[in-house]
């Protein structure tokens, strides 16, 4: 078939070959009936590579994680409606990520839509729910024009989520050839007015806050924004979530705005100036009776250095220079050898474990929650490293992140830091983490509950929670074995108790390649 | 605390207690922090049975189950947008199979939305999708009466979406007690007209086609329909997927509509005029080049008898009447019980071992998909049973179902007819079976494929696909291994290889009380 289709090629294929030409090279998907001719399309086209998921809701969170990695959009394949809605909570993530995808839904036939059957559901008003971007491509002559079009979306700095419609009709109808690729629009530069505004703040009687998200997290602008810091004493901090920080030893110091509210106003306490590089002004993740909703003082003065799809680096390094930091020396964290600990499992230990084993440019899909708190503080020391957080707050996107950095960087090992109940929002990427070989080390830290509603019971001001409220946060009747659950997708795995037994499970798990599981019981 | 709370009473436990003044008993939840308040009221509260879910997909497809078999709603409680995200796939199928469901959605405390919080996303705009009623409670002084009014909406028959959206100040603060019940809606009685129009079709030259569907498919309104059949040699069709079928020894025989549209096309050829009761004119699921839409002659004459929210049972009865087929004889199926098949297992041979094993008055949640249209027809026979099926064609409801269905009838055996594909969309439902014991015999079928759409790769024009079109398809690489995955979440099973081995060990677990899960290896 093979030697036929130059001349004649359909919507499906003029998609797929647009998406390459333009370098979008993964797809994730899980496929339906209206998708059948894009999937047919792999056959006859190089150069895609299409990861199969059993749940949509691994799609869009591996997406993301790719985003993360590569700054390129990856594209995904949902089915119709439910796929979509399916792929929607790791949506949010990656829009709060500010990463990019190329989200592709199939669609009935145009000339089917008007039929009602079982599978329709208004697409278009789900898919503007979470996306920058949103176009039915109705044409199979304007579908490889379309696809451009969503690929410069979603390549709009940061990233934003476009996402293209695709009716049957449209990938199964005669179509023009592909379209050419354009220039992704680069992170734009600041005007002089930002870096003289952020200037002024630093005034003898200031107290600075820098708040660092997006690409301001990455190793060059970190070291530029530790120069200001050792210059002028302002206190930096990373957004409480963020998409990527790059951290370990030789790099600069930062510590994540805390989560509970007491710490974040610790933090923020006298400020009189927040700079803002690619990040919001720190707000709480939830409101809480009597708790103030900003986190910082109100009367501060809110300056924006750069916006997230701004170059933070350039404007970073610009202000150094402005202020005279440029040869100040950045705090940078050492590298940390602890002792390894033995005996009962706590997040300190943890913590000192991975200080040590963490290997040299891991890549870590941090979905640790509750336990994580406790251990982030305690590898600043470990090896560089790239961090992946849970951005948006909607639990289920750790192990496809996983999934995504795995395939966007093959030649890293990417350790998966994973709470227990979170897990089970998409423990079905463990299937693709099997069936693709990734080279993922998966920790599920179990303490069989859903520990942080537990403190958030209390902080929203529940005193004494009685049975039957405590058993709406608790995992453990009947406790979830992970070892079996990542044996039934093809994933070895074991059951450590044990700081020396985590220590020596883990770092034969990061020197050899491929998937393995490790379940650390939290719960005794 | 039981004693002082019947002065001061919060907006959650004002919202609790009208529910289950209402008869809202059941509440199917994956509660977060902004849902701590509600979570709090169920201990203060007697009367509401929360059921902890680990994915919001589970949620609203066990209301679904749930609706199916009781005819009146639970709640669920949801998480913010992406915990609605999360539970919209599974909407849609109980929006398809016209089931109603009281959608409770915390939200960020009101003064809290305007700071765009990581969670924040525009939760009205997804449930507008996906729901019939919406409204956000912003005063905790009206949330009992916007609760009656969403459970007004709920019940409105035949069954709706009714999402109400609660802001966590609102949960908090102080609030009026709650409010009292109003009475459901009934099912409407349909004109006389109607009687009349449908009685006319009845004439020598016609071929008259009645689609049944929602409430026509249960054992009375379908006697009356099969009257009629008997009077007027009518052909006698369900949809092709509906919410719940009373059917076996005993009960009118009734075919539903071939999926396939070769079939469904050779039911309906000839015929001249289509009676609706309570279902739609069928059309086709999924568009196919060169085949077309509707599934019965265009010049056919459509007229409706009953929509799902007439009384169907009524409309049949007078109907039989009006035409004299009151006394008329129906065609019922008689108990089968063919010989016991032995060796590979085969679609035909399930079908035979079901219609000799299944329980008189067992719940069936059908998600077989590609295996189960080889055994449908197979199990008329079997004792009286009630046959619930995939409404919405979004696949991982199956599970689900068996939650809610075992929830509102505890002491009828629940059947989980299984296809793996599907299955992996909600496997977390098996959790929830352990938690609360529920009476759930799982029967997974494992062809290790999502073998319909090798067929529907065919069926949209694609001959002769690759290796690359094809893996999309296969999940044999890594195989799936349902028991272990059942063990991992406290559910014990075994796999069969072939029919016999299958017969023992279904024949025991109907006959216990109590989940367990039996895969089937389909795949050789």
């Amino acid at each position: 078939m093979n030697d036929v289709t130059e001349k004649t090629m359909n919507g499906a294929e003029s998609l797929v070959r647009t998406l390459v030409a333009s370098g979008v090279e993964v797809c994730f998907t899980n496929p339906g009936t209206s998708e059948m001719h894009f999937v047919a399309a792999l056959d006859k086209i190089e150069g895609m590579h299409c990861v199969l998921c059993l749940h949509e809701t691994v799609t869009t969170g591996a997406a993301d994680g790719y985003y993360r990695m590569m700054g390129k959009p990856a594209s995904t394949l949902l089915h119709l409606g439910p796929g979509l809605a399916n792929a929607m909570a790791n949506l949010h993530n990656l829009k709060r990520a500010r990463s990019g995808v190329v989200n592709i839904v199939g669609e009935h036939a145009t000339y089917h839509l008007q039929h009602d059957a079982l599978l329709t559901s208004d697409i278009p008003a789900i898919a503007k729910t979470m996306s920058h971007w949103v176009k039915t491509s109705t044409l199979q002559t304007n579908v490889a024009m379309d696809c451009v079009e969503a690929i410069s979306a979603a390549s709009q700095p940061p990233g934003q989520v476009a996402t293209l419609i695709l009716p049957a009709d449209v990938a199964w109808s005669e179509a023009a050839g592909p379209a050419a690729a354009k220039p992704a629009a680069a992170f734009a530069q600041v005007p002089e007015a930002s870096i003289e505004a952020a200037a002024k703040a630093f005034k003898a009687e200031s107290r600075v806050l820098i708040m660092l998200g997006t690409r301001a997290l990455r190793e060059e602008p970190l070291l530029q924004a530790g120069k200001i810091a050792a210059k002028t004493g302002a206190i930096l901090s990373a957004e409480v979530a963020n998409g990527r920080l790059q951290r370990g030893a030789g790099r600069v110091a930062i510590e994540r705005m805390p989560y509970p509210i007491s710490g974040a106003l610790e933090t923020t306490r006298g400020v009189t100036h927040v700079i803002l590089v690619g990040a919001k002004a720190p707000v709480a993740v939830f409101a809480y009776p009597g708790k103030p909703s900003l986190l910082y003082p109100p009367e501060a003065e809110i300056i924006t250095l750069a916006a997230p799809g701004d170059d933070a680096q350039d404007a970073l390094e610009r202000l150094a220079e402005r202020i005279g930091a440029s040869k100040s020396t950045p705090l940078l964290n050492s590298r940390q050898r602890p002792d390894m600990p033995t005996g009962a499992l706590t997040p300190a230990k943890i913590g000192a474990i991975l200080c040590n084993l963490l290997p040299d440019q891991a890549i870590v899909a941090d979905e640790s929650i509750t336990t994580g708190r406790g251990f982030f503080k305690d590898t600043h020391g470990a090896a560089p490293h790239d961090w992946l957080s849970l951005t948006g707050g909607s639990i289920g996107e750790g192990l496809p992140l996983a999934v995504g950095a795995a395939i966007a960087c093959p030649d890293r090992k990417v350790v998966s830091l994973q709470a227990d109940g979170a897990g089970m929002f998409s423990l079905q990427a463990i299937w693709t983490i099997a069936r693709e070989q990734l080279d993922v080390t998966i920790c599920i830290w179990a303490n069989r509950a859903y520990a942080i509603l537990k403190g958030e019971l209390v902080g929203v001001g529940v005193e004494n929670a009685g049975k039957r409220a405590q058993s709406m946060l608790s995992l453990d009747d009947p406790p979830l074995d992970w070892v079996k659950l990542a044996a039934g997708m093809g994933v070895d795995g074991v059951r450590v108790t044990s700081a020396e037994a985590f220590a020596e499970v883990f770092g034969d798990a990061v020197r050899r390649k491929g998937p393995f599981l490790i379940e650390l019981d939290l719960s005794s």
